[in-house]
Order: structure tokens, then sequence, then C-alpha cells
């Protein structure tokens, strides 16, 4: 079950935005598979895309449609990647969008296109179709918590948060959806995050935003250090809420952009809380390193540990497994005498060594709890980075090996 | 249970070792825990250690000791790793070395320390001590089948190996027994593996052959990805065939290089076969890349991806998530429609997309296999990296949360 992680009780609408969620039948089990977000003319748009050079055929038609047009709707499907598919795939995205924007009255170019689901399958085109046809009558403002419902794979609650500012006297939502349980080692974007605001902002700074937001945020969490083929991250800010344009010079600047960073955070997070079979959820603190590059590769080689993992899954203090991490980090010229090694707030490891008046009891107390913090100082200079992650439990194995079946 | 993997039915003695192993009382279940090694005066020893910044005591003191004098005997147990033990571990460490030189009747500094087993916990004097009385009188030629069995961990079966070969009219005999299982992911160094032969041989010309054979083997090995602190493989040749003096010049230098590395291959690929939880072994096979690091490295992605590898437990042939890592394993300007990927000898993806003739059950009767082979094609170079891995089962998760209670 997800740790410390609830179903959203509510998700503010926001004036520009219209959704919803239907059924197509793409998932065999008869759940919500189709998302549409229709942004009212003028609505500004930023995203972060995966990495990933096998990157899926939507990704690469977004990022194509959003280099050409401004925006006017979101096309998203679950329990297909449309990745590795080929040509077909590419046509296919083209064809889906076409038919959304002959709906919505647009160009096809201001459609963007995204899928998560089963890699190397083709979409089923008769279900996408009486799909579109079926939810455009449907696009309505308040139906955040069912799109939340309708972008899930194998995450087992919805995932969605609000913030609310006020920007130059006008007061502003900020609401957001989001979706990955595994495949998750985001890699400049997300898996899936889709948030949108009533502010008017200006483009350059909104991209600005979301990119400092998802660095801190989607881009410091890891379930398993699979980066997908498919991520993506999408801020539109509809302008409707009547604000004075936002941009990097205005007073408000770091409030709006505060306040998105707080938001993906609280998104990123959701989806460690949800990883597949987590039982802890846990956050890997490096300080005093040489570098950021420095303190994010030893945060990662901790969490991606299986070893560590697996101890963490067994409430087991086994630090000795977490030290070993830090020692093949490939840090250069590490001073294993200047290391302290934290849990929680119990040192137990001092220059090195382990810490005079460490007792297991104290060790095994802070892993006994669901939310843990493994922090470790290098002694080599004051660059830190914050990652979260998850345990490796029987269910993580369970659910890949049997994902297709 | 291990991969097509029974134990050795014997392991040929060699002339000038004389070894044995005792239960000294280190593990909990009273199994055999120690080992000792005892080589006549005049035999050469090479050796490559963990890279591992946070190395064991005995490792450090094994360097130490190499660097000094020509090594007259191997203390090995197993149970308890003396990693992570500050001061006291070393000063144990050098406490244990000299019972044995006394007993032995050598100097403390040509005894070589190896430890394996839980981190964080000091040495047993008490039983050290006792088992060091013990041993000593017990040293014959033909204990190689029990030292196997002395040196294990969370192995299921011992592993050992023997090639014969001919150098100048003299048959010599070279010998190997290491363990592994899980914290595999070797650097430099595999977990330990003794090699021993009774030819004489040049001691530059032996680390030479050593290194190559490791780079190759031990090296090329992954169960989990997690580098050991106590990682350790010696190679001693004692010179009692009385060849003429092996040196890299001599006829027969490749004859024995080449049997040294097999011998590594087989001892290696022991450890993969008997890999935690292993239900397959898994050749990656990389070839047409641009360099031997961006080979190792694809390699690497693919066979550390948790999720290739909970697919191969499921014997699922989920190629769209070897595709994900390759395409995230950090090669630069990757051209995907120059990438095939083959699973055993069935092209299922070829120039970046699903091959036309490619059909799941083709790819389903490889991956029912219990041996497997991924071969990627980058279409970059020329470049190669082979390396074996095991896929993630249950029964990994439930080894390692369960490997201290």
């Amino acid at each position: 079950m997800p740790v410390g992680l609830s179903e959203p009780s509510s998700i503010a609408p926001v004036a520009g935005v219209r959704l919803a969620s239907v059924a197509a039948g793409i998932k065999k089990n008869g759940q919500d598979d189709l998302v549409v977000f229709a942004f009212d003319e003028g609505a500004c748009v930023a995203a972060t895309f995966t990495q990933n050079a096998f990157c899926a055929a939507p990704v690469t038609l977004a990022k194509n449609h959003l280099s050409q047009s401004s925006p006017r709707a979101l096309l998203i499907n679950s329990g297909n990647a449309n990745a590795g598919t080929g040509d077909a795939g590419m046509k296919n995205a083209e064809q889906t969008c076409q038919w959304l924007a002959e709906a919505l009255g647009c160009d096809d170019s201001q459609v963007l296109p995204f899928s998560t689901g089963v890699i190397g399958e083709q979409l089923p085109m008769d279900a996408m179709y009486s799909g579109i046809e079926k939810i455009v009558p449907q696009l309505a403002q308040d139906n955040w918590l069912a799109a939340a419902q309708g972008i899930k794979t194998t995450d087992i609650v919805a995932k969605g948060a609000s913030r609310s500012i006020m920007l130059d006297g006008t007061e502003v939502t900020i609401s957001g959806i989001s979706k990955g349980s595994g495949m998750i080692r985001p890699d400049m974007a997300t898996m899936l995050a889709f948030i949108a605001t009533d502010a008017r902002v200006e483009q350059s700074f909104l991209q600005q935003c979301l990119s400092e937001a998802v660095t801190q945020s989607f881009n410091a969490i890891t379930v398993d250090g699979d980066t997908s083929t498919n991520d993506a991250c999408v801020l539109a800010a509809t302008g409707a809420a009547g604000n004075p344009e936002l941009n990097a010079a205005s007073a408000e600047a770091s409030a709006f952009a505060d306040a998105v960073a707080s938001l993906c955070r609280q998104l990123a997070q959701a989806i460690v809380r949800d990883g597949e079979g987590a039982t802890k959820f846990v956050t890997v603190d490096i300080e005093q390193a040489a570098s950021l590059d420095e303190a994010r590769q030893v945060a990662y080689t901790i969490a991606h540990s299986p070893l560590v993992k697996t101890a963490l899954f067994a409430s087991d203090p086994n630090w000795g497994r977490i030290l070993a991490a830090v020692g093949r980090a490939g840090v250069e010229n590490l001073d294993i005498s200047r290391v302290n090694l934290y849990l929680g707030d119990v040192c137990i490891v001092r220059g090195g060594g382990v810490a005079e008046d460490y007792r297991e009891e104290k060790g095994q107390a802070v892993m006994d709890r669901e939310e843990i913090l493994i922090r470790v100082e290098l002694g080599r200079g004051d660059s830190s980075a914050q990652i979260w992650t998850t345990d490796l439990s029987h269910e993580y194995v369970r659910i890949n090996a049997e994902y297709r079946t």
C-alpha cells in the first residue's frame, strides 16, 4: 500500500481549463484510460520530456507540435505507451491528434499527445476513435479527480494537488495531477504530470519555473532506476485569472515559482509513496559533497542499491550496505575518515567507523518507521542533494514479473 | 537453485600447496568457516582487490603485506567481513595473521588475510584463535573441495575447477575456488577467488595473466550491481612442477594465460549461476559499440535494470524494457534507427523498430530457457563486450531481507 498517501479529496478547478476522463477500452480491466485537457485560447504551455533515446512516438510528436503552435489540448491515454511501435506508431499518434483537433475545432498541431502503459503494442485505434468521440461532450472544469484516475497504470492511488496564491492582488490557482509507480527514474522529466494555472504568465518564465521545479522534484525521485520512454511534464497557464502578466522580473515571480516547485515536489513524492511494492518512503540526503553532481551520484548509488533497498524493506539497520554503496559511488579520492552516516537523527558512522555511542536498537527504531531519512556527510565541500526513493519488496518483483500476464 | 551448476566432483591438488577447512564457530550454523592455504617457500603470488573506497580491514592489510613479502599463507574466514570495523578491526586482522604466522613459522607479513560475511561486526577472536590452532595440523594437498565449502556464505553450492596444460614438456596444474552469490558487481577484483598452480612463473607475468583474466571474468559479472568491500582474487604459482620459469616471452605464455582466463571465467560464471535467487543465467552481449567502455556501459545498464531482471524471472520477452535500458544508458547521439536487438538467435528489433518477422512466440521460446543470450548491435563501431548476470526473483528479495535475522 502507498506510504503515507491517500487519494486527494479534491483538486481545485482552474479557470480556462476543461477536462474529462472516460473508459475507451484500451485497458483490459474496463477502467478509465482516456483523458483530455482543453485550454481556452491564449493559454501558454511549458513542458519537459524524457531524455531516453528510445522515446515514444507521442513524445516525439508532442515536442514537434509544441515547437509549432500554442497548444489547445492534451490527449492522454493510459494502458498503451505507443513506444517501440515504429512508423505505424507515429502515424497512429498523428491520427489521434487529428481526430481530437476536428472535434475541438483547432489545428492538429495544437494537440499534444501522451501515452503510458505497455511498450511495443500498437494503439487500439477503434477504441481511441470512439473514446475521443465520447469524451469531448463531457469536458468540464471540475473533472480533475476523474482525470487523475484516468491516467493511472500500476498506480494504486490517484495523485493530485492544488495551490492558491495571490499575484498582484489577484488570487490564482495551480492544480496538477501525476501518475507513475514503476520504471521511475525520471531524467529531465517525470512519468506523466499535468499542471495548470489560471495565472497569466510569460512563456519563457513559465518554462523556467517548470524546469527548475522539475529538477528538484520529478528529477529527484527514483523507484527502480529505470527511465521511462514516455516521461513528460506539462505546465499550462491560461491567464483566465486576469492578473497582470507575470515574468521573471515581477515582484511575485519567486512566490509563483515556489508554489509550482512545492506542487511538483508533492506530486513527485506521491509517485514514490505509491512506488511499485513500496513499504517505505525514503529520503536520501547527501551533504558536504564537492559538487552537486557528486552529491546526486552518491545519492542515486544508495537509492538504487538492491541490497540497501532490501534492507529497508526488512527494516534492517544494515548500515554496512549503505557504506558499501557510498564506497562504490565513484567519488575520486574519497577520504573515508571524513564520512559520517546518519539514520534519521541517529549518528551511526562517524569519521568512517562506527560511532562509539551507536547501539543497534537506535538504528532499529529509525528503520521501523515508514518514513526514513538516510543522511551522509562526505566532508568534501558544501554541495548537497536530496532525493526520494522506496524499498525493494516481494511485491515489486511480483508486479513486474506479472505485468503483461 | 543454481542455474546449470552443481558441486564440483573433484579439484586437482597442486604441488606446493597445502590447505584445510574447519568450523571455527564464526558462522552460527556450525558449518566450516575458516580456511588456510599454505605455500611452499619460493611461491610467487599475484592478486587483485576491490576498488570500493570502504574496503575492509583484511583487504588493506593483505595489500600492505603483499607489498612487503612473498606470501606463505592465506587466512580466510567466512561469516564475518571485518568491514566497517575501524581500528579494532585492523588490530584483529593483524592479530590473526600473527597467530597463523607463529603456527607456520613464517613472518606476520607473509600471511594474507581475507574475510567475507556480515559487515560491521568485530571478528570473534576466541573462535579465530582456536580455529587457527585446530586447522594447522590438518593442512594437506587434497583438501580443495573442503576449502571450497569453507569459504561459502550465501552460496548454495561450492565452486571450484582445474585445468592441466603442458609447459615445455612439463605437465602443470591450475586449480581454483571461488565464492560469491550477492553483492556481486566486482570492480577490478571478484568476491573471493583463490587459484594456485604448480607452474614456475615470473611474478610480473603472473600478475599480468591474472589481471587480464579478471577483466574478462570476475569483472564481467554482476548479480545486483553492488560491489563488495571485501572482493579479492589471488593466483599463486608454487613452481613445484619444475618447469623452466615462464614469462611473457615464453613460447607457452599465451597457453598459460588462456588456461588461467578460462578457469577464471568458469569460476566467475559459477558465481552468477549461484547468484542469490537466480533462476536464469543471462549473457548480455553488446556489439558494434564505439568503444569498450560504451559497450560495457550499455551491457551493465541492461544487466542492472530491475525491470529487465524481473521480466527475465517471469520468462517474459518484454523487449521494450531492454530497449528502454539501452536508451537510457547514456550513449551520446545514439541513432536508434541503427539498433538491432536479438534474444538468442531471434531478431526482435531491426533498425530501431520491431522486426517484421518477429512473433511473440519466438521470443517466448528463448525466454523459457534457463540460459538466455541478449544481444544488441549498436551500429556505431566495432567494439564489443560480454557480461553475465541473473534475473531478479522473489528469492533474491527474501534472502537479502532476511540476511541478518
